[in-house]
């Protein structure tokens, strides 16, 4: 007993630091607390209640189905809701119009083989990926509502007053839902897609500069808390290689929102997902950096001397590029300084090259008749210096895909700027 | 006019495909037609209406929630929604219950508190991932139930009914989704899973075979059909990166599923899940290897000949261990030919290693005194094939995860059979 006591101490004292660390799910949970409380207030008052009729649990139901955790969702939520529920009442008063005319025969048959076909269609256009992302709630409301709609339609004889009831409930309920969801302290999809990227590119900053110096320089004599805080930094691009989801879900949200803080209507989201993408085939890179430098074969120490300082000064230009795009995303304006640190990043890559290429007239001989290949100098080494040669290639498609972020990002700059 | 037309023609073309790929999905829209069709029935017959009484939409509302593709996912929103609906409806009661004793005058406030009080625990508990994962739709269930019966109840006054209404329409829903679901052309979330990592663990194989010999056989004289069918063949991997969403949903929904062709109750799902995450890392490694051979450094003609041999049995070697893996994962028995293979494959390493450390004598003079490090070895090379041994050292990790992957999948074995 006293240790489920214990699991259960356990698990609250969890949950309490996931609250902690993101306050705003705090708030959340009080905005849906809110929410449902104020449209039981519908419910208990007399004179709305005989006004909206005992359909108000479709209020109720409405708050507590659409209310999520962005404004972007909620919205998403809401429309497709309104939407779906008003298109399938138009129809299916429509079909019932046409069954009751009729006869008394036939209008079960077409009631049912509309329900039939209809859900069939609907559900089948869920499957198509471009609704699927946008309309996939508002397909699933679309087949409720048509077959309740129908299904009653043959019994409560009051379709118009039933399908009018069901819209005003809902538009109290969406109403209301939106009303707390954005003034009330809102958490914006799209800002947090924004702070999502930039907050991986800054993790792969740190990455890549903490990885290659962590390697060159000898770290024997720190203490421990050191090697935690600089592993935990260096891990750091792990979680880069897995949020496509993430972002997809967000970019698809921010796409509801209307225009917020900085971001306006029309804010250009799957920029954001190109960048992220990018990103990832860096952190690929990295991945494989990491491979190598942690694998078995260990470098000759006097090559890795010879190449740590250019190695060191082209990851540490890499990052301060992507910090510097991190203040360029941030503050969203055109930097001035970029295409300076990328100057300087790409003078370092052909430093390293020059750096690669002088190392073999120390050991061997170079073999002539590749000078042509402008990009095999970086090759032309010593056997013994390979290993550490190895993070470099890989250093380099990094380099290459930094600077192509680097491009996108100026470009988006020029889109928020115009 | 004829453009709006024509893009609708593409538009149906497109889904059209899409349901030819994938046969199921055709039967599944049959399949919620069917569903909800009968659940109408209810509905129309009188004698069964006048059962279940005007709360029969719950019943169709349920079938339309709660039917989803796969046989786990359904389960899982029905088993939340049943166990969800029961929980709020009791603790409704309950504190419907004592409301009634404390007054007319505390009675909203005690009901309006504890909505309040409950749809804010609820609402953080979805926040929790492990909860999330599990009983998200439950505790979105919660909420509605709870609020709807705490809120009618103040009016309509036979609570028990309502309730028990409730539950018996969501308990004809659900059986009749699960029956349709089960009996009718499954579709199970652990079959799809376990295809989805063979597929993936083919779709590797062939990428690592395809892509070494790619670099090294003369691609000149090939046609162009050929050359596109190689070269999807090779991005194959691509769709293995970012997997890991799909792989954790259907994870999730066979954990829900009950015992099904080859699989037991309890089968290891989440070694699935291992699996590909090993597979994910071994395709960041193809990743960078497609890196290093698309890159601008072109390697040198001669000693890409003399490696060339070694590299395509290697990486032949590889790919007929993960076919030999597909084989065993798709019949579930444990292999015999598995550890000849994997030994034939580390032997294959150390010849490559070999091969490696006998072409510096044709180039230059081997530096002396590192002989000591064993894995050094593959690194002494002539610098003209250090482009060729950047692939090598990216192959070297992917065997090692191989292996490990091969080490999992047995222990995967032991257990299903066990």
């Amino acid at each position: 007993l006293l240790r489920l006591l214990f699991s259960f101490q356990n698990f609250f004292k969890k949950a309490w630091e996931l609250g902690v660390d993101d306050p705003r799910k705090f708030i959340h949970c009080l905005k849906v607390g809110l929410a449902l409380s104020v449209v039981s207030l519908f419910y208990y008052m007399r004179p709305l209640y005989d006004g909206v009729g005992g359909n108000a649990m479709w209020a109720v139901m409405t708050v507590v189905v659409v209310f999520e955790f962005t404004v972007g969702s909620t919205l998403y939520k809401c429309i497709n809701r309104i939407v779906g529920t008003s298109l399938a009442g138009v129809l299916a008063i429509g079909v019932h119009w046409v069954a009751s005319k009729s006869g008394e025969k036939f209008e079960p048959v077409i009631l049912g083989a509309s329900v039939f076909l209809l859900a069939i269609s609907a559900t089948f256009s869920r499957f198509i990926p471009t609704i699927k992302a946008r309309f996939d709630y508002g397909a699933m409301i679309f087949i409720l509502t048509f077959s309740l709609v129908s299904v009653s339609g043959y019994r409560v004889d009051k379709l118009f007053d039933l399908a009018q009831q069901r819209l005003s409930t809902i538009a109290i309920g969406t109403a209301l839902c939106l009303l707390v969801s954005m003034l009330i302290w809102p958490v914006w999809a799209g800002k947090d897609l924004h702070d999502l990227i930039i907050r991986n590119m800054e993790k792969l900053a740190d990455s890549i500069d903490g990885g290659i110096a962590e390697y060159f320089t000898d770290n024997s004599n720190t203490d421990d808390q050191d090697k935690k805080d600089s592993r935990q930094k260096l891990q750091g691009y792990k979680c880069i290689l897995n949020s496509k989801a993430t972002e997809d879900s967000l970019a698809n949200f921010a796409r509801w929102e209307p225009a917020h803080g900085n971001f306006g209507f029309r804010h250009p989201w799957t920029r954001y997902l190109k960048i992220g993408a990018m990103m990832r085939n860096c952190a690929y890179c990295v991945e494989a950096l990491g491979c190598c430098m942690n694998s078995d074969i260990k470098a000759n120490e006097c090559t890795k001397k010879h190449l740590s300082e250019v190695c060191m000064k082209l990851s540490s230009h890499s990052s301060m590029v992507l910090k510097e795009l991190v203040v360029v995303t941030k503050s969203m304006t055109k930097s001035t300084v970029i295409d300076f640190l990328v100057g300087q990043m790409n003078s370092t890559v052909e430093d390293l090259q020059t750096t690669i290429k002088s190392l073999p007239t120390q050991y061997s001989p170079p073999s002539t008749g590749l000078e042509a290949h402008d990009e095999d100098k970086e090759k032309k080494d010593n056997p013994i210096i390979s290993p550490i040669i190895v993070p470099f290639v890989d250093v380099i498609p990094l380099v290459t895909l930094s600077s192509l972020l680097i491009e996108i990002t100026i470009r988006i700059e020029k889109i928020v700027e115009a």
